[in-house]
């Protein structure tokens, strides 16, 4: 293997990579980034076992070959590297030589054919999204998705189809158990449901890295236990959880007794200054609704206790209640509209937030109890 | 007490009393800062015990008074308020009642009377420095200063007189054993030398933030146990450290075998690249000096090696050494100048380095054994 790359090029396939490779590896080899020479130019394959990313860059191939390299500390070279053309070489010990500028480094290698092998999707149905679209939905959705939950089936963003008459449309939802998230899209094609469709909160994330920046049709296929994200240069192989997600629709409230709309940013900003002053380990503000105004309140003890109210149109009795302003933030920040509706019941019931310029999601956010 | 004050000055009194006190105090009333009104404003102190920062503020005195509150509590609401006037009232039962926009927030009090008191400096004697030269030899000396060295004298910065017949000159040494540098300007005024003058790192570097953005003249009196800092609105106490410097003379070469000028920018960023397959732990790069160019490389185990060729000028023998890289770096950092030149001996002999640029600054760094 012989190849010039550009340095933005490899920094830009070995960033992607070192997001994916596992950080204390159970097997030497899953540090690794695989390079491969493509008829176009390098091929970089880096997977963690439940996901595999494998990105095609640009680069002048003078002899073809693969070599697999500790994708970490590539990244780090690669990164400080002077001159703007790398030359990558696999020399006669086997070692991958990276020249540029000044610079010469020798870098140790695994054996490429040590790399674990992607496992084949064996189906043939796909749909395809907007990548502007499957951006707005995984940032609706992704924050709520469990981070590590013995309940395994909420850390994974459910998959379903919720077409109508006229159009197909495929919603995303995530919960923790405290906050639930959808947001749904327009998509052609065909999507194969499953009975299990979770996406891993980790693969999730590094899709909506991937797809910064890029504008076009993204290719999604599900398969039984894995699930494809493609578009031109990126493919990505994400084993699915084998766990049920429970049954959302039971946790949304059918009515409600109170509806409340508010300036999205005076609500969060007003939150935040607030929530300096509630007690860390539960986080809770006071929400005391009346017929013109949310007052705010926190209190934390050997500290002091703050106040904000909020200018609000309240429809029905006022109410208190009690939230974690910290999940209440971070639905609020997942909004792009200006104006936003809660949607009260009684003080323990959940509270639905609608955003009033998107109806293609919804949030529900769990109270909590007050002393 | 009843203040209005703009929050940017608030902010700006509140960063710097958060920075001083300490973050798990020995006594509760050491994480405050002390608010008192003066005749033009709002005065701030923070003190850690070792050191105290005064500092005076623009405010609108409504009514006088003081009053003790956590500082960095107060920190985190000062920066999210919203509005630019913020009012500051000692309400009746002694809490700090602070209201800013839409906001009301009620903080739990010390009793100011526990407030640690300045101590004194009965010391009339004060020199006078430029704010840009005191910032200049801080920047030289502080990295080099031991952060917690169990050889107590290493752990301040020693403040020496080097004045010759035609100018009074104040020189300030740090070393940790590894590295030694020294800086010196000119002053005005008098140098009240004691027998121990060690200023120590944190003050150095409070000192060296306080400076930033000051134009003028800096006021510094040194008494037997305490020094005094001051610029108009600014006074910081220092206690000086109770221990000996080292007679760092003794290490420095009176004369040397091999001089090397080299670029300084091209030998940093290549010494930053070739370190990144330096071994962890010793941090360790080969110096390979010849007639025309300086060769370094290191090796890493299981990662690989690296090496760059650097072009100097070599007046002597051909030499090799090794060198801790991030010391080299951060010395390189220090100068200003394009061109520096290595004085160096034997393979384990100090190297002593000379920003071309600049007379009044001399870096040492000791050299590591290679295997």
């Amino acid at each position: 293997m012989d190849i010039l790359i550009h340095r933005d090029e490899l920094v830009r396939a070995l960033a992607r990579a070192q997001g994916i490779v596992e950080k204390r590896p159970t097997l030497p080899i899953l540090s690794a980034v695989l390079l491969q020479t493509t008829p176009e130019g390098l091929r970089a394959t880096a997977t963690d076992k439940t996901m595999t990313v494998i990105g095609d860059y640009a680069a002048t191939v003078r002899s073809s070959g693969e070599v697999a390299v500790d994708a970490n500390n590539f990244f780090q070279i690669a990164k400080v590297l002077s001159g703007d053309i790398v030359t990558l070489t696999v020399i006669d010990n086997g070692r991958l030589e990276v020249r540029a500028g000044a610079s010469v480094f020798k870098l140790s290698t695994f054996n490429a054919a040590d790399f674990p092998v992607t496992p084949a999707l064996d189906q043939a149905r796909s749909l395809a999204m907007e990548s502007g679209a499957l951006r707005r939905v995984i940032d609706r959705v992704h924050f709520a998705v469990a981070p590590d939950d013995n309940r395994y089936g909420l850390n994974g963003a459910h998959v379903e189809d919720t077409s109508v008459s006229d159009g197909a449309v495929v919603r995303f939802v995530g919960t923790d158990g405290n906050r639930l998230c959808w947001a749904q899209a327009p998509y052609k094609g065909e999507l194969g449901i499953g009975k299990k469709m979770l996406l891993p909160r980790k693969g999730l994330g590094e899709i909506r890295k991937l797809l910064d920046g890029y504008e076009g049709d993204v290719q999604i296929a599900f398969g039984d236990r894995a699930a494809l994200v493609q578009y031109p240069g990126i493919l990505v192989h994400l084993r699915l959880l084998e766990a049920d997600f429970p049954d959302y629709r039971q946790v949304l409230p059918a009515s409600f007794k109170r509806r409340v709309v508010v300036d999205r940013d005076v609500l969060r900003e007003a939150l935040r200054r607030v929530s300096i002053l509630a007690t860390d380990a539960t986080n809770s503000v006071r929400f005391q609704f009346t017929s013109d105004a949310l007052q705010l309140s926190a209190r934390k003890a050997d500290a002091g206790d703050g106040k904000e109210d909020v200018p609000v149109e309240l429809q029905g009795e006022p109410i208190s209640m009690g939230f974690n302003a910290r999940f209440m933030v971070e639905v609020l920040s997942a909004m792009q509209g200006s104006r936003v509706a809660l949607e009260l019941g009684e003080a323990l019931a959940p509270c639905i937030l609608r955003d009033l310029d998107d109806d293609n999601a919804l949030f529900v956010v769990m109270p909590v109890r007050l002393d």
